[in-house]
Parts: structure tokens; sequence; C-alpha cells
């Protein structure tokens, strides 16, 4: 958790409020023609009037340089240190997905590829096949049976599916089969300590009857398996800061990884619109909220600048409705950058701002990087800002006479 | 110590000297009517005169959005991590009134408190009884003894006093007794190691026969103990730093703040002025002088932002003896902010300037919040600043080949 021992210790329980807006991929990078990222491009009328009555400064999600997942990302603004915390990728997927996961159970991220006759690799990702094509495969596959384990093959989008795998005893110390180029011949499952034997007896023996079931189809005849891994146990958020937290998310996988750091997870719609009017039905019911906005990521992914930008924009026009909430903390914050130019996330601090009682402005005249790195806050550790959070909304003491 | 291994070893011994004057709680806040700070409102033209040949820059002296006690606060300007380095309540208690402390003596932090006729707590404080009252309380209990241990009760500010153990294998791992609120009982002390149960023994032992004597007021009738702790025993900095440093402070618990470093306490008067004396006095003595400001965080504390512009400006005007005296770098630096509208120590980075000959400032043309967020030396760890004092000072070589 938090790398401060024993926190709770100075943490006063108090009615106050702390609202977190995490804008995912809320970061980029400007524009080759213009020199103006998303963020200055985009017209804010919202975000920049909460920007002047905010501290303003940037986050690093994990070190500089370092582009997180959506987890790492995720973890850092909870508090969570993304290099001692980690959430495995068979779990995130099945996260994404609203799997029933439960504790023990290994789950790995899969996708259809395609091989030759030899078995060499010739499409890692089959084409890309459609989920409406992936869908009857997996479908096909969960007929599976293996000694001892239950499996279950679920799709994903795409290309892309998850293997769980449930049994008592089972361990994730397993390797993958995606060699990572093509020409290769996907590799077995090896057993990466001896209590993971059996599961890698298991796992091999769904690719095994896998590879026969498909092996007549011209693409999408064989698998590769990633990423096994089971839920992680961490310490709770709501005990390390004596909080009693609520998340709010449209998609599944945001869902899961607040569900893993011990938030009470609210059922919502499918649209921030959605979000908000589940925030203001159960405002009364928490002193946390964590909400997600996910378009603006979903747009820099896609490397459409001119998308981000209207993201954000819809984003702005929502922005009224949370600070008439007037929570004692409001925080606009992302979990990474995801500039459009790179179509990608990246490593770029993410602009952050922390509105309370205590702020009043500090010269940040607009909510975008360049204006934000001029903020009181500063360019500071991700891990840091539930720090900021329960400062600012008088929940921490003082630490040591 | 300082998180650099063998820092001594890239030491150079040099007669070069560095003055670290530190103001007490000098960071502050916006005032809500004018939005400008205590030093923004505050006319300070030596300091603004001084932070234009400096270098500028902000400490976090623990972590973003911890508030910390005086000895954190100190402690990570001397370089030592307040997270890894701790000196207990009771201590730091005891150091304030001078007390005569010992290794191996187990200090508590006392206050008299008020009782019910069932024991249970009315007043965790007694009314703040003065302490004209509590001196003769401290006397009369001072006269309890306990088999095998030594006690003193040493009377400190208002409804506080010090309680010291001494005696053989004494531990400090014990439970304090107050509940933290009102309408229960003082809690019995309790051994949290083996090795404490005798030093329990005693402490309950001095308490059962305190409520004795205290019994028939009406008020002050019992008291409450925390903070049990034993003088640490840190690295001292002298030999990290391969430095001879000393202390100048009017008030006992920075004096004992830097005993507890290994400085040497240069005996100095009760004013800021008789400290500058002081220091030009023994200049030739040593090649590290910590020299400490306490109004400024008098005022802070007390809410009276008024009070604390005149602390700053009163400390303004004697700027010009620490120039005079030309010293090869020249820090002003603060333990941590004490706000005025928060009448408590927060956790705002407090501005720092440096000046040596190698800062021809940097474009800080004042020495405030604002202006420091700019400066060249940026926001950092209050526990790297010993660093930029060594270097700046020509005694740190290079690091590596």
């Amino acid at each position: 958790m938090i790398d401060f021992p024993n926190l709770a210790d100075i943490v006063d329980v108090t009615p106050s409020k702390i609202v977190m807006l995490v804008v995912d991929g809320l970061g980029g990078a400007p524009h080759p023609e213009t020199g103006l990222s998303e963020l200055e491009t985009a017209n804010l009328p919202n975000l920049d009037r909460l920007a002047k009555e905010s501290s303003g400064g940037r986050t690093v999600p994990v070190l500089p340089g370092i582009a997180p997942g959506s987890g790492p990302g995720h973890l850092a603004l909870f508090g969570y240190d993304p290099l001692k915390y980690f959430i495995g990728r068979g779990v995130l997927e099945a996260l994404g997905i609203d799997a029933p996961l439960g504790d023990g159970d290994v789950a790995a991220r899969g996708n259809f590829c395609t091989v030759d006759g030899a078995g060499l690799l010739t499409d890692r990702r089959a084409g890309r096949i459609p989920t409406a094509d992936s869908r009857p495969l997996c479908e096909m596959l969960a007929t599976i049976s293996v000694p001892g384990t239950e499996l279950s093959v679920l799709p994903a989008q795409d290309h892309r599916f998850v293997l769980i795998m449930r049994g008592a005893g089972l361990s994730d110390n397993l390797s993958g089969t995606d060699p990572q180029r093509i020409g290769a011949a996907p590799l077995p499952i090896t057993a990466l300590a001896p209590d993971a034997v059996g599961a890698a007896d298991a796992a091999n023996g769904f690719v095994s009857q896998a590879r026969e079931m498909l092996s007549n189809r011209e693409r999408a005849n064989m698998l590769l398996l990633r990423g096994f891994s089971q839920l992680p146990s961490f310490p709770p958020m709501g005990a390390a800061y004596r909080l009693n937290p609520a998340a709010i998310a449209a998609y599944p996988m945001y869902r899961g990884l607040a569900r893993v750091v011990g938030m009470e997870v609210v059922p919502t719609g499918t649209t921030f619109d959605d979000e908000l009017d589940t925030l203001e039905a159960h405002y009364g019911e928490h002193d946390f909220f964590y909400i997600h906005y996910k378009p603006a990521d979903a747009a820099g992914e896609d490397g459409d600048f001119e998308a981000k930008v209207r993201a954000l924009e819809e984003l702005d026009s929502r922005i009224p409705r949370l600070v008439d909430l007037d929570p004692d903390v409001l925080i606009v914050a992302g979990d990474h950058a995801t500039p459009a130019i790179l179509a990608a996330h990246s490593w770029h601090p993410v602009p952050v701002l922390l509105r309370s009682r205590l702020t009043k402005g500090d010269g940040v005249a607009a909510f975008h990087e360049r204006a934000c790195a001029a903020g009181s806050m500063g360019t500071f550790s991700a891990t840091h800002l539930m720090l900021l959070a329960l400062s600012h909304s008088g929940k921490l003491t003082k630490y040591g006479p």
C-alpha cells in the first residue's frame, strides 16, 4: 500500500467527501501542425474555470519514461505503488469482460492465431477476426474437459478471449505460449515453480485438445495463451485510508480494478451521464468516490486527435454536475496520457487539479499540460495523490510530534 | 541517514562555511480575502534581495499531503528520512523543557485531566490549567516512588508535564493511557513487548499512586500519559557529512533535536538577536551552523495572519546580519508550513533559497511560495537540501568514475 507506514494512525474519520474523476488517457502531446495538445486545443470552459479555483500539478504514474497500462495507472492513483502491486494480464482481461473470477482461479489472456501446416505461426492474431467469429469458437472450446480442472472460455473483443481454470490448489506460476514472432511454433506451457505442475498439465491439455478442434480451419486454427494470473490480495484502501470508498464505472475492467483495491462497486449504466446519475443518487453513502471517464483514452488509442478533443469537450460539458455536488475535495486526474500522435499510452506526466476550500487557485489559468506544470502541487508521484486528497479534506492529522 | 550510501566518501573537508537558517513554520497559504500568503503579504526587502542572488525552490518535508511535527520537519532538513528516523513524543517534550534525559531513560508526555466519580474522562485537558497550577501538582507527584525505578515529574506548559523513568533495562515499548475521547476511562499502560513488562509495572504504579493523590480535587484529578520513548541513537550528521556542525537555538526543543543528530549546541540567549550574536561570536569554530527562528510558527499556530506577517518582517530586518557574515552557502529554509488560515502545521511545500558564489539568481524575484515554485531547485525532498548545501560550498566531489 501507500509508502507511508501505518498511515491510518494519522487519519481522522470526518464527514468530508472526496470525488476523484479519473479521465482515462487524459494527457496528450502537441499536434505536429499546431504545437498544441488535445487539452490545449479543446474548448474547456468548465475545466478551465475549475482550474482557476484549484491547485494544479502533474502526476507521474510510475516513473519518468514509463508508459503504464490501465492497471498500474489506476493503482498508482489509489496509492498503490505499481512496481510493488501487480495485476496480471489474464486477470485484467477477465475483469474487463466481467468474468466471474474467484479466489484461486487462474485466468489467461487468449487469442486466436493462424499456423501453417508445420504448426509455425503465420499470423499471431488470426487476421483480427471479429468477435462474431471468435464467439462460436469459444463456445466450441468451452466443451473441452481436462481431469480435475473446470474450464471456461469466454469471448472478449475480436480475436481475444479469456481462459479461466478453476480447481483446488492451482498456481499461476506458468509461462505463456506466445513466441512473440512469426515463423516460430507456439510454446508449451511450463510450470515456473513446483506447485504449478498441475496447472501446467491442465493448460497443456486444453491447448492440445483445442489444436485438434481448430486444426481444419484456414485461419484461427490455433490459439495463444499468456498472462496466467490469479486475483491478487491487496490491502484494501478503505482500511488504509479509513475511508468508505465507492467506484462508479461504466466499463467492467475499471469496476474490476476497484474491486481489487476493496472499493464498493455501485451499479451504473453504460454512459458517463449514467455514472453521474449514480453518483448523485448515492452521494450520501460514501466519503470517497472514484468515477471513470473512458472516451478520451479510446480516441487517443485510435490516434484520432479530433475525436480526443471532442471527447474532452464532451467531458467538460458534464463538469458542472460534479461541481454542483460541491465535494470537499474534487480531483480531476488521469491514469496516464494517451497522446493521439502516439496512438498509445505514454509516459508523459498527467495534468491534475484538486479543488478544496483551501485552494484559491495558484495561477493555473487553464486545464492542460503546460498550465498544470506551473501549478503549486508541482510534478509528483501519482501514488501521493490520495495523501493530498486526505489532507485537503481535513482527514489527515500531523505526522510525528 | 541521508539516502545516499557512504556519502562521506565523496565529501571533501574544506574551510567553506554553510549557514542554514530554519524559519519555523515558514510557508503559508493565501488569505481568503487577498489571495496572498503571509510571505506575499509581508514587506521583505532583504529576503527579496537575497532571493534575487539565490537559487530558489520548495522543499517537501515528508511526502505530499503529510503535515509534519517539528521533529520530522527538522530531521528532514538535516537529511534524515523522517519515515525512518523517529523521535517519540515523550522525548521531544522532554527536550522542549531542557529536561535531563539520559540514554535509556523513558520519557512520556503527560497531561492533567478531569474524571467523574466513576473515573470516566470529562475533560482530557483539565480545562487547560495554567502552569502555575500544574507546577505544584508536579512537585507533589514527584514524591511518588516505585520500586527499582527513579521518577521525575517536570512541569511543561499549562496542563502538560513530562514523566521521566530511569532504571536499568527499561524499555519504551509501552502503550499510552489516553483513550482519546470523553466518557471513557484512562487505559492501563501495557507492555508492547516482553522486555517492557518492568517499565509497564513502574508506570502503572506511578499512575495508581497519582490517582490517589489527585482524587479529591474537582478538576485536574487524574492524568494521562502517552508517547513513551527513549532518546534514539541516530548516526551523527558530523560523520555523515564530514562537517563540524553547530546549533544555535533559543528554544530548548530545537537544541534537543540538534543534539539528537549529533550537533554541538552553542549556548545562546532567548531571542533571535541573541542567536545572531552567538553566531557571530562562534563563526570561526564550525563549518556548519543551524540557526532557528521560532516566531513565524507561533503566530501561524495561533491563526494570526497579521502576527505571522509581522514575525516575517521582523526576521527580514535581521537578514543583513546573516548576509554580512558572507558564508559560502547561506540557506533560508523552513521545517514545514504553518498557514495562519489553518492555525496548524500543514503539508504545503516550503519555500527555500540557497545563496552561494555559484548562484546569480534564477529569476526568483521575491521570497514567497509562488516565486520559489518557479526557482531552479524545483520542488524536492527536504532530505536532499544538505546535499545541495555541500555541493554549493565545494565540499562534494563527483560520484562514481
